[in-house]
């Protein structure tokens, strides 16, 4: 059976209007499907409302303590919770779950080596059995970016590794879909110009674009993870704007990655 | 079939040994069950921090959109989603809930008489259909003192209130015992004195000792929402301290409330 795997990015959570919008097509996309959402400037907002400094690697938060209780406040509860209300207000009957819940993804502290990224969880066990139960009962899970170890941490966890690692769990029964929806049109040859969409991207042309430089370092991470999926046995992936969510999930808008 | 709804207070979720004993119990009580929690200090203390004033009206939090968001955070977030992981270490496998996950529990903004209280929602419908799913997939749910209307707006909602109407919908299917549990061993006879507690307390004795002045305010909601309880269906609702968790469950301990 198909199932849709959408992650929405953070710039899109951020902007109320672009948020409203993408919900009210991610509420029409047929079911079964699963919500991943990032979380966007707030968690760095409240952090430093509370005086809490945000310390960036490469793109990745390092979560200490207080910041582990920060992104736990925003994604889990602020972010995660308003989504879900505006869901069920558009007769889509959201469920918002972080890995914790039901157990649905397991991790494990990230070890110590160069880098100590503090309370950031890597991904060790699904549970498709739980997930599949909650899907049979119609609900539509939206998963917020944080995991819990078999110690009862909670932990942050990169959003595009669980949409990723959600759609491969559930190509064990369905012929899933994976959606990355972000504010840009697709994967572009060039960064700065927004119509310059790559409509297909293989293995191939993705080892090229990365060579030449035209595909940039922050893309890199999120495809990485797209073309894992698809090895894995993920059906298509698409990347897309939040507002093309309708047409690339028809194969017709954003960039589509296949591995030959 | 037997099922337990147990309330622990907020006094308890802000001392993390009271917490981690009370979860303890919680889990090893046989299922199907459900965990209700209230806030405690953290909601005021995080809004003190981002410069939010906290404003209360017979002890209850008048909500404005800033501090729905730090509610939102608060509970929602980081004490549902730290219960849920605690519990889930412990075998016990939980999801945490608002009342918009699943729609399982829909209110309406309170109307604005001599007080307006804000964003807090008076329930209006508990999806028991949904709920019983859940149970059936042997999941605990544990639920936020959070609610959400038709139109999407999440709203506060007083967790003892949420304790009571969840324990009389699934009193539809089961004999349902429903415990609050918080840092006194039981309605007491005498507000000074501990251990003077009222083992049994029909609806009789109940409005004696409010009209001789015993059982002293704060109690007086919450013994409404117990009675209003018994009154719609549940078995037996009893009033505990939450480390005799075990022994009230199995009516040894506490306040047990009767009709008659």
């Amino acid at each position: 059976m198909a199932l849709f795997v959408v992650k929405i990015g953070g710039n899109i959570i951020d902007n109320p209007d672009a948020c409203a919008r993408f919900l009210q097509k991610f509420a029409q996309l047929p079911s079964p499907k699963v919500l991943v959402h990032g979380g966007g400037k707030v968690a760095t907002q409240t952090a430093a409302q509370l005086g809490i400094e945000t310390q960036m690697v490469d793109g990745r938060r390092i979560t200490d303590r207080a910041m582990l209780d920060v992104v736990t406040m925003v994604y889990g509860g602020l972010v995660n919770k308003n989504l879900v209300a505006q869901l069920q207000a558009r007769n889509c009957n959201a469920i918002g779950l972080t890995g914790a819940d039901g157990g649905i993804i397991r991790s494990v502290k990230r070890p110590v080596k160069d880098i100590d990224y503090g309370f950031v969880g890597d991904i060790e066990a699904v549970n498709q059995a739980q997930l599949e139960a909650l899907l049979h009962s119609n609900l539509v899970p939206v998963v917020a970016p944080l995991t819990y170890s078999r110690e009862g941490l909670l932990l942050n966890t990169n959003a595009d590794t669980i949409a990723s690692v959600l759609a491969v769990a559930l190509a064990v029964r369905h012929s899933v879909n994976l959606l990355y929806c972000f504010e840009k049109k697709g994967v572009l040859s060039d960064p700065d110009d927004d119509e310059a969409v790559i409509p297909a991207l293989t293995l191939h042309s993705y080892a090229e674009y990365k060579a030449s430089g035209a595909i940039v370092k922050g893309m890199i991470p999120k495809l990485d993870n797209a073309f894992k999926a698809l090895t894995d046995g993920v059906r298509r992936v698409t990347i897309c704007h939040a507002d093309d969510l309708e047409a690339a999930a028809a194969g017709q808008a954003g960039t589509t990655l296949s591995l030959a």
